[in-house]
């Protein structure tokens, strides 16, 4: 259930921003118009991934009963008077914090706040919040790699193609260096190195129709090859590589980047063996060596 | 110019129409939110279509000057106070009519109705639209085959999977009826039998993720074969098939469906062997003969 919900709400605050086309990765930066489109995405993706019926006077019906669907961004949730006496499915999804909360409520004179905004809606109060049963009390949104990153790493990646702009080449910069900072991230879904890169992600930083194409031509030695940055997707020996390396191993339509050395004698570090030679993670400070050909 | 106008138009309608997830296939069955959403659909695809920078004020920047994207589904466009001065890009589309416009205006407070709207927007004269440069003054939209079947037909689809909702097969169900009526169809873009089936319209009567499979699967004998009727897509023989046929050739993502009959002595009509039989197209009255096993 959780599961569920966080992947919706995930996929329609991607949808909205829609980073392939603008290269938006922060709901701050979407307009009022599509501020208030994302409730109307919520309510469709979500009837989708559950299968629910049209209600009579609501969005849903669930079970015989009219249910309408509520979104916010914010902290409450604004409650239309049609909604009076129905139960409303109430969702909120804060990405930056990366949080979501879900739940089921009748409407009643109760739970509402006493004033009414310009559109003639109310508020479900602080108290009225006591009344919510909770479906997912406090979720997990799948992580937003692009707003979870430093602000220096992301600068860094979004500035690679300067000066390249309307060039062939400027998605390759700025996905070389989006993989280059993501070889050097801890985070607390990925406690050893290595953050996941989903493809939301990469189609954002890409801005290009064919970013997997620009994800594997990062690998190439005259890319990232040279470095010592592999990216380690979910097929062939890849999940193999990433466990024997401590790294996630990432999904489909995913990828973890890490930066390779040698291993040192009687290093205590987890060691994979490609192209006949022994490789760990880096370190920060290791010098550079090439990344294995084939892996 | 025309071609790029069109289909960015063609996927802004279609991307909010959603119509996988919801079925809706009628920009008039969108609801207020998502048709001024539609707005800034056409603006952030037709950025990314063109590669257009963003203005300092306006929406884009074009060589040096600020433009401002106005769309409208109606008869004319509403301007803001801000883009007084400005240049707009000024896009139309009517989905029923197949028709869309594009053209380039100046601002001025000559080509502005005198009153304003409930946001203070002024829409542009009968006598302003004459300002207006035509970049595609009348224009046709590719397709939406959906609105262009007639009811009966559409209803048949829709109707196919009654009784099956919720089951497995709903999707497979409408799918095949979606070709059978196809196979049938007469347009303005082929004159002869077979209606090009795109992508979206498949996507929006099955109506789940796998369509394409749908799709193969409704050439089997057990459901579309028996009767005769075959799908062809852009791979292998097909569009030599089509061609034999005089039906049109389906790009990438597209299909086309046609009844066959096997081809009596001495008929006129293109002929095509397959299986070591020579079929043609079958014409209204004709018994129904199986589709050859493999084509």
């Amino acid at each position: 259930m959780e599961k569920r919900f966080a992947d919706l709400l995930r996929q329609s605050i991607d949808e909205v921003l829609d980073g392939q086309r603008t290269g938006r990765f922060d709901v701050k930066t979407l307009d009022k118009t599509e501020k208030t489109y994302l409730g109307t995405k919520v309510e469709i993706v979500a009837r989708s991934a559950f299968g629910l019926g049209y209600g009579r006077a609501m969005d849903y019906e669930i079970a015989g009963h009219d249910v309408d669907a509520k979104f916010t961004g914010d902290r409450t949730w604004t409650i239309p008077k049609e909604a009076m006496g129905h139960l409303c499915l109430v969702m909120s999804a804060n990405d930056h914090r990366g949080r979501f909360q879900v739940g089921l409520i009748r409407i009643t004179d109760d739970v509402l706040r006493a004033g009414y905004n310009q559109d003639m809606k109310r508020g479900i109060s602080a108290q009225g919040r006591q009344s919510i049963h909770w479906l997912v009390p406090d979720g997990t949104l799948p992580t937003n790699v692009l707003l979870s990153l430093r602000d220096e790493d992301r600068n860094a990646i979004f500035r690679a193609s300067d000066g390249h702009r309307g060039g062939g080449n400027g998605g390759q910069l700025r996905i070389n260096e989006l993989f280059r900072r993501a070889a050097f991230r801890r985070t607390s879904d990925s406690p050893g190195r290595g953050c996941v890169v989903d493809r939301t992600t990469a189609l954002t930083v890409a801005s290009q129709q064919d970013s997997p194409k620009r994800v594997r031509d990062a690998r190439l030695p005259h890319h990232l090859g040279r470095e010592g940055i592999i990216i380690l997707g979910h097929q062939g020996r890849h999940p193999q590589i990433a466990r024997s390396l401590g790294l996630p191993v990432p999904d489909k339509g995913s990828w973890v980047a890490a930066r390779l050395a040698l291993a040192a004698e009687g290093s205590t570090d987890q060691v994979v063996e490609l192209d006949g030679r022994r490789y760990v993670l880096a370190h920060e400070g290791d010098l550079p060596v090439p990344a294995p050909a084939e892996y």
